[in-house]
């Protein structure tokens, strides 16, 4: 096995050696034992259940990639796919190698605070048969961490689409590597790692707040350090930069719809009938509601049919049922995503009034949405009270807020946060990569 | 809980209290103890699959919008996507306001005829345990809900193409809203909600005629009361209209082959190993004997390897084994699809003779080849008799085509169902939208 | 049955009666007994996951011809989607009638050899209990079927890829028959039909070998029997002929990404919790780690951060850990997938450098990476020794690679393998197909 120790060596400076070994072959025979008992079959279909979940999240990620494609110019679309195969790749391997035992301290044997330096590839944690059966969950820590790694990029991929167009590569990676490794799991420890805000009382099913509001509010940060795109707002009159390809973005938008299937299913951590199938029709229709709710209000406020706005509407109303999405009923989900699409034009709207330039509208769909989605909870459903509601989607939205506040400007006073502005008007592709899109 | 008294009073008029009361606080605690019982197993693995069908099913809807949009032109795109995501939003919600019960009179308690006004969302209907067990059915209500909510917008979805690129929205969307919301259950009933034609010995497995050919004789006639697109039929000639996107379109095309396999396999009704691995094979084996047969008999006609006849081939051969997927043996299934295909080819060519412009082909591909689908079953399989068949699909196809004409006609002469020739000319997307689809 | 009598006489000459009788109709009785004992719950779920994970590599072929599409000349696009239409549906129909049985000869009765003529539409083979239940496997045979179809198109799509831009339709569809058809088959059985190499101790749990380095080196040996496309390299110089849509590619690769899912995990070949999902993790992290590899790579040789790099770097990942999946350590996958990741960098410059053109790296990530992902195996596990690793891929990249040359130097001698020169620069699409993609 040279082959293994040169590669190993190699590697040693980004990971440690206790860290990549086995893991595999140390494996339980309890587990066996297990699989032969009566109690192995809801076992087996949850466990399958959150691994297709997990895939339908992935899909997200296409998603966030098309949409943030279509919205922008062509000049810049060779950037935009870029940041997204980075951010997805970064994302899983950064949760795997701390995330996903910094958010989960509860769960790494010995660890006894927020922060569980080590990792899940330790062998004395995969594989013992008490990961891998119903005495850990109704699925394997593998499936847990698969799961919620897909989970984990979403936040930067939020920023990537308001900051698009101008962001400077390098920077933005750095962000994006420091948002989702440390500043995610630190704040999804408060309440699914079973932290403080869990125990105020907090409810937040799928993550309106701790994935969205979180992704938004980091977004908002982001944009108001790195200012607008060149001629946007100018001689006092908001000039509208339409996005190069509308099917990308309703590409986008439907896989987005598919793909919450497994963000919202899948957060019932099972396959109970009851449950999952609530949560399929609440999405649904609360998806519905939110793109109706847009057409119809933007439609009063423009006079006009608005396509982009149908397709925010869709995601207002996802993103407005992900905090309740199993303790609201199906009648009063309608009436969420209703909401939820009025909010959205209007916060587009009043966003562009302030100068704040977010060429996908990530900072109204997913973190006005998302203070909307997590106070419906309390608004529709007994889990929770508004005072808790209020203080849970104000610690993510301040935290993810003041951290990107903080990062972004010292990358902007070290390195720099944007291109000139000859590399602007030039297109990213060209100046950050040198390809181009499109090539007809 | 003055927020909800507020926003109820606002929709109160359109549904009523006890329509958005509760649902998920009085779930009945019998449920418990059903899932403690050996016989929940195959419950919940059938749960699990109908919901994945479900979200399979949606993704056919990304796919019709995708593969309308590539075979018409660029001006009329963002009318296209517009209408597609008007209607996914309001066929799911008018059926969980009014289509699903009405489809499905029996399930609705105290209901006694094919309608049943009154809604799923009403508390005394939806959280007993026996809506939510086996002795219910092998899945949930909820889940039989969105399973079947994602078929009922398909119906308008297939007229939505073949009247693209003149017909003006506004009216569309009226004509697609009644389509959906009352004329598909009402006809839906009479075979999968147990009525006349299910008691006549008609077998339609997943809805060949249910869904396709009613989809496609209501479109057939709207385009006659509509008439073709400007320069369409010139000089007694047929002037081909090229779609401006073929990579949308093979998507399109290639999202409704992933997606048929939960509108068939789904369509089980259970997650039985036999029917639905049957189904799997008999939908791909057929869809594959449907693109080899329209490449082969439109190859031998028109002297080229045809793309747009291959992708249409895959979806006539899938419309042609929807109704006997269950029943017809595999290597059947592969003739039914050949056969499927030369008649979508021979349909294409000839409607075109008779200058009924459909851009899609959305007659050939939904309308005959369901009623050739239909046949199929008498003709390959002892589930019914050629006369029950013959008897059904003409009851679909003959009701959809009255109701559309009808309805059509009368939107028509009332507030219009056609652009002007200077809209047309433009492009919808810039008359009804004031945007365009691409900005390259 | 006038009609079935017609039909199946008209398709006598291209497979015998036997071979399309029945099926459905003699199904066992056994099986109902099978599907009541409690043994029946690990099967049904095994069987359902084997069906979604066909539907997961199914979804791959979309994900090969929009890539394929996107990194190849607008001007050819009508041609790579239709030659991706008839593999996937050629591919699955002579599975059916041939290499299903082929690849698997010890499952059909009475077979003695590495070819069993006859076909799985046999009744007597079809329906016995048997093969619906465990006894056979944890899945039925028509799961088997449909996975296993799945996978065996995707030989002749790497090729595809490969000879873009410039092969002659007609030689290419007959050289992806008889590769899909018969070689394919042939080459599987030996390992996964329990052939030669399964019992010399090689191991490739989802084929890196069997399928990519396969696929990889019959494109090879394609290409250096066509030749680059013109002007590729000129006055000793390589000219870059960029894709024409990135948009496309990047949903070709993610695409791709999602498809592994089920192509490896699929493989697992039942619903294992701990397996199934060690083989999420490891095929995720594998990929992340790919990306990652190939940007960091290509960046230090080519001083941009390259987003064609990073697309090809998740195949190269996936590729990679495709033999190894349920046996390599999650931690270890990482670097399997860095490796994958610089590898496939080098082997495109390289592969350049001797004037070898594959317009989409399908030699480099397929056929090189293949290779890298069966000796992983070895390095990385105690699956395999070196040395049948070793024996076991070059046994499958030098028949594919032997095959492959003679097969398609006989069509260049005989009907030619290359459209002319004026065919080229005008196009395929144009020369072929008398269509073209795109009419904006």
């Amino acid at each position: 096995m040279w082959f293994k120790g040169l590669t190993l060596g190699l590697l040693a400076f980004c990971f440690t050696n206790n860290i990549l070994a086995g893991g595999v072959e140390t494996f339980d025979s309890d587990y066996a034992a297990f699989m032969e008992t009566s109690g192995s079959s809801f076992f087996t279909v949850s466990n399958l259940w959150l691994l297709l979940a997990a895939a339908l999240v992935f899909t997200m990620h296409l998603g966030f990639a098309t949409l943030e494609s279509g919205l922008s110019r062509s000049k810049n679309t060779v950037n935009i796919l870029f940041k997204n195969v980075f951010i997805i790749s970064m994302g899983i391997i950064t949760y795997a190698l701390y995330g996903f035992n910094a958010m989960y301290p509860g769960f790494a044997e010995g660890s006894a605070g927020i922060f569980a330096l080590g990792s899940w590839f330790n062998p004395a944690d995969i594989v013992t048969a008490a990961n891998m059966t119903a005495e850990y969950a109704d699925y394997t820590w593998y499936t847990d961490f698969i799961f919620q790694a897909m989970f984990a990029a979403t936040a930067a991929t939020i920023v990537s689409g308001a900051v698009a167009e101008r962001v400077k590569l390098s920077s933005f990676m750095i962000f994006a590597t420091l948002l989702v490794a440390f500043a995610y799991p630190t704040a999804g420890s408060w309440q699914w790692g079973g932290g403080w805000l869990s125990a105020a009382g907090f409810y937040d099913f799928a993550g309106s707040s701790i994935v969205h509001a979180f992704g938004g509010f980091a977004a908002l940060a982001c944009v108001i350090v790195l200012g607008p795109r060149l001629g946007k707002y100018s001689d006092g009159k908001v000039k509208p930069i339409p996005g190069h390809s509308m099917p990308l973005a309703a590409i986008g938008v439907f896989l987005l719809f598919l793909g919450w299937f497994g963000f919202n299913g899948g957060s019932v951590l099972n396959a109970d009938p009851y449950l999952v199938s609530l949560v399929f029709c609440t999405t649904a229709l609360a998806a519905s509601g939110g793109a109706l709710g847009s057409i119809l209000f933007s439609y009063f406020l423009l006079k006009k049919p608005d396509l982009s706005m149908g397709l925010n509407g869709f995601l207002a109303g996802l993103v407005g049922i992900t905090a309740g999405a199993d303790v609201i009923a199906p009648g009063e989900s309608i009436i969420v995503g209703l909401i939820a699409g009025a909010i959205v034009v209007l916060s587009i709207i009043f966003l562009d009034g302030l100068k704040i330039d977010d060429p996908v509208g990530a900072i109204s769909v997913h973190g006005i949405c998302g203070i909307w989605g997590t106070l419906a909870v309390a608004l529709f459903s007994d889990a929770a009270t508004i005072g808790a509601q209020l203080t849970g989607t104000l610690a993510y939205s301040a935290f993810a807020f003041l951290f990107s506040l903080i990062v972004f400007s010292v990358l902007k006073f070290t390195i720099g946060v944007r291109v000139s502005e000859k590399e602007e008007e030039e297109g990213l592709d060209y100046s950050e990569h040198g390809q181009s899109a499109y090539n007809i």
